[in-house]
């Protein structure tokens, strides 16, 4: 469903597609519709953000997930506000009600900051403008990092992955999982092992659908058999994605991440973090700076989306379910980023 | 439903009951039922074992499991075609087929070793007899690791556990499980931590039914959380059960015990393994030797029980399944038996 603007503010055409966001403005016409990431694998259901409640709504249910994506979602529903040619105090109070929506994200903090300051002193033209510049940056930032992340990449190789870093996150190919798919464009011999990333299963629901769509070979495990497969020698690198890198290096990610760190450490297994610039916080000196919220108990009890809410445990069983964990700088082997790697040597000499 | 016996062979009352097990004889009547716990947590159903055949099948999709319990429930199903005054051709026949049941089950071909030998040169009384002296001595065998692994834990421990080890699992209070059981009977102040146990959950089913019917203060996890909780100290030992311990320590067990293993040894905390001498596999030298099946993909691509099939994948989603892995001998602090501790060192001096 489109919303129809009677004297937009924007004369230019604005074709934003990505794997799980659409936002088109044509013909005096805005289409803006994500695709329900918790109906993933199974169906594939477009939602129209026909307002700022329903994408504050769909952010906090995870129908729409990923650091960078969410960043970009809220800054196209500004962008949706400003073509409707809203008065700058509804699309402030939008925009404040946004910031809500998922407080840890610094993705999202830093797009709606940028906007925020614009909207002070600049036509509803250019905020849009900028709007649709944060989009395309994305695309970029991904590229760079593939890019980037390709010179680690040998041929043959068997990487293992956790959560899901790829075009379900951001609006490019992705983080750790553009990499991949840069990589086996290249080589296409590559084998990924894919951590199905419990609780909430966003590798064996999300990161296996991008790796059958893009054709990639694979295989999907539990997260309780990764140390098994190193101490085979089947895993020669891990690659992750991070929601938020502190000025140290220390990053958190989806909880999983500093286990998998640990067996790789052990193992002498090369352990890299992919990430845009936009997700270093560098008010941040530590990992310990880092709140970490627990989530509902449900996720641990059985297995929740927004169609099931199926429990496996006995009734009231107690639940430890952080959202994310703390990977020390000194289990990194390198941080990808758009521009080069950096080393712990980088980090130590504040290079950051 | 109970089996009614013409002319037993045996005169005295049988009387073994666990947690997972009933087989009871009196009045010419055989009962022997197995809770089935696939159902558990969620029902409590028990199935009565009227022919070798149901037993094979419950063993096969795992209705009753636990290393000892196996072995256990085949030894009391002879007893029963025993009591029936079976031919020594049927018995030795259904003996044959129990072996089948689970092939990489030590205690399970020790019972049956055991037997085979006595229906050679005794009366059916007698093995009988060896049946029930088969079961009373698991009761005691954990009594035996209780008390033994009682000597490693200290007031206020916060201790991991892996799987299922309780009273589930064995005809007594179990071995890893047991341990804790007679622990918290003692200080009262401990909290466990337990591994749901991907991919079929018997932490989140059975161990979380346990524990809460033994009133032990716990809270469950998911298996990549583990490595979290012990960076920020709030783990301080961890025990956990064996299917076969090798001649030289190494050890199998449930998939993802070497992952804690691993884990346990980077931070520091002390990681025990209990287990009666009957899991010690003395003809295997190292853990290399040990078999590890591949189970069905669909395990790993939802959730798996007798009445559920629920995938969360994208179809033919590729699975990696080990049943088990491999935990070598230089992360382990203590090998937990009936009769004492054993060090690293007992086995290096080969005391075993």
């Amino acid at each position: 469903m489109n919303i129809k603007v009677m004297n937009p503010s924007y004369s230019n055409h604005i074709f934003c597609h990505s794997l799980a966001l659409k936002f088109e403005f044509r013909n005096n016409e805005i289409q803006f519709e994500i695709l329900d990431q918790t109906l993933l694998p199974n169906e594939e259901v477009w939602l129209s953000v026909l307002s700022t409640d329903i994408l504050v709504d769909s952010i906090k249910c995870l129908k729409i997930r990923g650091a960078p994506l969410i960043g970009i979602a809220a800054s196209l529903q500004i962008a949706s506000l400003a073509l409707q040619n809203k008065s700058i105090i509804e699309i402030s109070a939008d925009l404040e009600k946004l910031y809500e929506s998922r407080p840890t994200a610094v993705n999202l903090m830093n797009c709606l900051n940028r906007l925020k300051n614009l909207l002070k002193k600049e036509s509803l033209s250019n905020v849009i403008q900028e709007c649709v510049q944060i989009f395309n940056e994305d695309v970029e930032l991904c590229e760079h990092i593939a890019k980037t992340g390709l010179s680690v990449i040998q041929s043959n190789e068997r990487i293992l992955t956790h959560c899901n870093t790829g075009g379900l996150a951001t609006a490019g190919v992705g983080t750790a999982l553009g990499i991949i798919r840069k990589s086996q464009s290249l080589y296409n011999n590559l084998h990924i092992y894919a951590d199905e990333t419990r609780p909430l299963l966003q590798g064996a629901r999300l990161t296996a659908w991008e790796l059958k769509k893009f054709d990639i070979p694979f295989e999907l495990i539990t997260d309780n058999m990764a140390a098994d497969l190193m101490k085979k020698g089947l895993i020669t690198k891990v690659i992750v994605g991070a929601d938020r890198v502190a000025k140290n290096g220390d990053f958190a990610n989806k909880i999983g991440t500093y286990s998998v760190a640990v067996l790789a450490h052990y193992h002498k297994i090369p352990f890299y973090v992919a990430a845009p610039m936009t997700t270093f916080d560098l008010n941040c000196e530590t990992g310990d700076q880092i709140h970490i919220e627990q989530r509902n108990p449900s996720e641990v009890q059985g297995f929740v989306s927004s169609k099931y809410n199926f429990s496996w445990t006995p009734k009231n069983t107690p639940i430890y379910n952080p959202s994310f964990d703390v990977t020390p700088s000194h289990l990194v082997t390198g941080w990808i980023t758009p521009q080069k790697i950096y080393t712990q040597d980088d980090f130590k000499k504040g290079l950051i």
